[in-house]
């Protein structure tokens, strides 16, 4: 194990973590949260000195592997949460440590879940500073630092790799740096056009802002305690429309910007993420309209709830909770598809599910065929195998880590569909669930040992797994 | 299609179908149910017409391959179904034939959910089929006609293969015949010897015969309403340890025949399904015990309930249904993973989870050496790639089957957990769920609608899915 290289990339980290507090610092200011601006100043500062005292390290080689690759991932996340709890609890809006854990992991790691009762009591510069970590979640931190350091050694797209989601990490340009930087970009003016669009229905700029980075990020904190219930038809449009489009393959935009628009269209998992959608949102107003809910309200809070929940944003304009026993099945259904690989939405992604279907309908047709050669294609081109065993044994570890932490948090004795639902929300990075943790409910009643279980499920979906596991794998840390 | 062979093989079904009429016959005429006697008397002699019929075809050929193999054993097992449900239309008890049909099906895959309020109420002749139902396809039809018949040509593998349950299908000794010969020995006497100590327990005959044929099916029909309960401790631990004895892959017991002491004890799976099932037990026994629950009662009910689940049997001695959330919880999750494969018992089956365990540790020790070469061993022998595959396939099949199911049966509009429960309950053949579905309710308030999508489940999970899956496949029926 490389521990230099590893410290010098958490240098890095804490150096921007230093960096991410100044925007809350002088949303401080401007809002006369004296006290605040003043936390989030001082523990910036201190960010920044530990930073550049770790960067200063010396290392003899530069190179890294996969397993430096993982490490150096997930503790960068921990570390980013544990430094980013520290605000709210010195300035006294979440007073627990472990609450205030649990609130930036779900914040960084765009899940959205929250232990807090009355978001409306937090000042400006932590409403704020919640949102914000959505925004720098979503595209990832070590992909940031690959956007903007000139790392070198060839052996950067393990970073990328463990950091980003899907099945498997295509580059969009030959150089890692480069890919990284048209991610961001990307990102930046989608981020841009969402926050013109809300200004222009008339949301106030903190407003627009905050949800414009829950958006893009697809995670899902509100400002609001009826999150977007509150806002008019047309915002509500416009963060569906956004909330789609961030949970989109980002190879899509790349696509449409160097005018390969065939290309782009053809894209098999964006057909289906598209499909799924149009779906679900199908099957769920015959099933309302039919259990007598009106039908215009309703084509509205469904394509809102159901682009909500396959983006794993989990903003809501409506308590799905309440919705017909179908529909909620329908629902928490949807939370486990996720959206795109290479977006910014969690869950087990559309193009994992499709390979999955692909590998069923190739068995059927074998037991029929035994001696025709069967393979499995993704946009026209053979899946290697290795993939898609890679992609199957994410599933298991998926349902193991499902399993133990959902009957870990039974043991705070609440109801099957309560746990079910909670771990199915942080795990795949969404944020509500069903019955206690539904859209109008949240976590504050879990114990803290459940929360700790819950945190590790929010950091190993947004890391998909084997980051998280692998630093717990005692191998790891043999020579 | 070999069409031929397949209605040979149908006809042999029809004319066991007609034996196996007999028996609850007899038990008719000895309880004095002339009428019900009748009814199962002329069954038996039409579906022996029948039988005799089909079997006159003549056939050019009688070698079959896999996908004849599949759709025979999956047509097989719906007929005798659809014959079975019969006699309870007629004679009355259960008057309406879909009703009749989910508890025959619920019999014959060895499941043990029933749509009945009040068992009771049920004659002696037909308190008998149902048990003796269990009896009969806990080993499966296939194998007793392969154990009987001659079949000529070297592919009645596929037949074997087709209906046994576990990721792979051993044979015993070179002969396919012999094979399915000693494992009905085995199971007849093992049978045999479990009545024997019921009676010696002082359970009637005719009680002594219908829970010794639950328990070797590991079916778990009772013949009163509150299941176990009611006997005495002795009883319930004789039938403790019959479920767990039933739930043990035969190939066990067959090394202990030609005395391979060594070999039987050495096998994993057998000692995982040990290490699970205490496991189990003793994370429940302190669960209960901290929960205020007494010590001695509690390992009774314990040891009786996790066989009764881990095997896949269904039998009750209490409602744990009222037990703590993390109790509940634990059960749910033993639903899944079932018994030994090469058992009679349902779930995925203790191997399959080895199997992907092993696939999740190779793919940890993988990612930190990516140069070393893994193996994933099974008994000392290296599995072969596409055992693991076909596992895994069978496991995403397995899920989309759930899902599928979860959400048309969710259209009645009970809860989600009941819901949940009912189809974990019928696609691992174990009888009960939680909350509606629990130990002391039952699957008669569903619709028409859900309880065909249920009885598709059981089918689908006696026959390990694909059989049944095929069946539906359009490929299946082209040229």
């Amino acid at each position: 194990m490389n521990y230099r290289i590893i410290a010098k990339i958490l240098g890095w980290v804490f150096s921007l973590q230093g960096i991410f507090m100044l925007p809350p610092c002088l949303v401080g200011i401007l809002y006369k949260e004296y006290f605040d601006a003043a936390v989030y100043l001082v523990i910036s500062l201190a960010c920044s000195l530990v930073g550049y005292l770790l960067r200063r390290i010396k290392t003899k080689s530069t190179t890294f592997y996969a397993k430096e690759g993982f490490v150096a991932v997930a503790l960068s996340w921990i570390l980013l949460s544990m430094t980013g709890a520290i605000p709210f609890v010195l300035n006294g809006d979440i007073p627990s440590y472990t609450d205030a854990l649990f609130e930036i992991i779900s914040g960084y790691t765009t899940t959205g879940s929250s232990i807090l009762t009355n978001v409306e009591g937090l000042s400006h510069s932590n409403l704020f500073f919640r949102s914000f970590s959505h925004w720098i979640g979503g595209m990832g931190v070590l992909v940031f630092i690959l956007a903007i350091l000139p790392m070198t050694g060839g052996s950067t797209m393990n970073l990328l790799k463990a950091e980003s989601p899907g099945p498997s990490v295509s580059k969009l340009v030959p150089k890692m740096q480069q890919t990284a930087f048209i991610l961001y970009a990307i990102y930046f003016v989608m981020t841009l056009i969402e926050i013109v669009l809300l200004l222009l229905g008339g949301m106030p700029l903190f407003d627009s802002l905050c949800h414009a980075f829950g958006t893009a990020g697809t995670g899902g904190f509100g400002i609001k305690n009826d999150s977007i219930a509150g806002y008019s038809p047309y915002l509500q449009i416009v963060i569906t429309v956004f909330m789609f489009l961030f949970g989109v393959n980002f190879t899509f935009y790349y696509y449409i910007l160097i005018r390969k628009i065939r290309d782009a269209f053809k894209m098999e998992e964006v057909r289906w993420y598209f499909g799924i959608y149009w779906l679900v949102v199908g099957l769920l107003m015959i099933n309302l309209i039919s259990n007598g809910y009106a039908a215009g309200e309703s084509l509205l809070h469904v394509t809102f709830q159901v682009a909500s929940i396959m983006t794993t944003t989990g903003y809501a304009t409506t308590d799905f909770n309440l919705w017909p026993e179908f529909s909620r099945g329908l629902m928490v259904c949807l939370m486990f598809i996720g959206a795109c690989a290479g977006s910014t939405g969690g869950g087990l992604k559309v193009s994992r599910i499709m390979l999955w279907l692909k590998q069923v309908r190739k068995e059927l047709t074998q037991q029929i065929h035994p001696r025709r050669v069967h393979v499995i294609k993704m946009d026209g081109k053979e899946v290697p195998h290795t993939q898609t065993h890679s992609c199957n044994v994410l599933l298991m570890t998926y349902i193991i880590i499902f399993i133990v932490s959902f009957l870990l948090i039974s043991l705070d004795g609440f109801d099957t569909t309560t746990n079910f639902t909670a771990i199915a929300a942080t795990l795949n990075n969404i944020g509500p669930g069903l019955n206690m943790v539904g859209a109008t409910g949240n976590f504050s009643a879990f114990s803290d040992f459940s929360k700790y279980i819950l945190m590790f499920d929010m950091l190993a979906g947004r890391l998909e797994v084997f980051p998280m596991l692998l630093l717990f794998y005692p191998s790891t840390w043999k020579k």
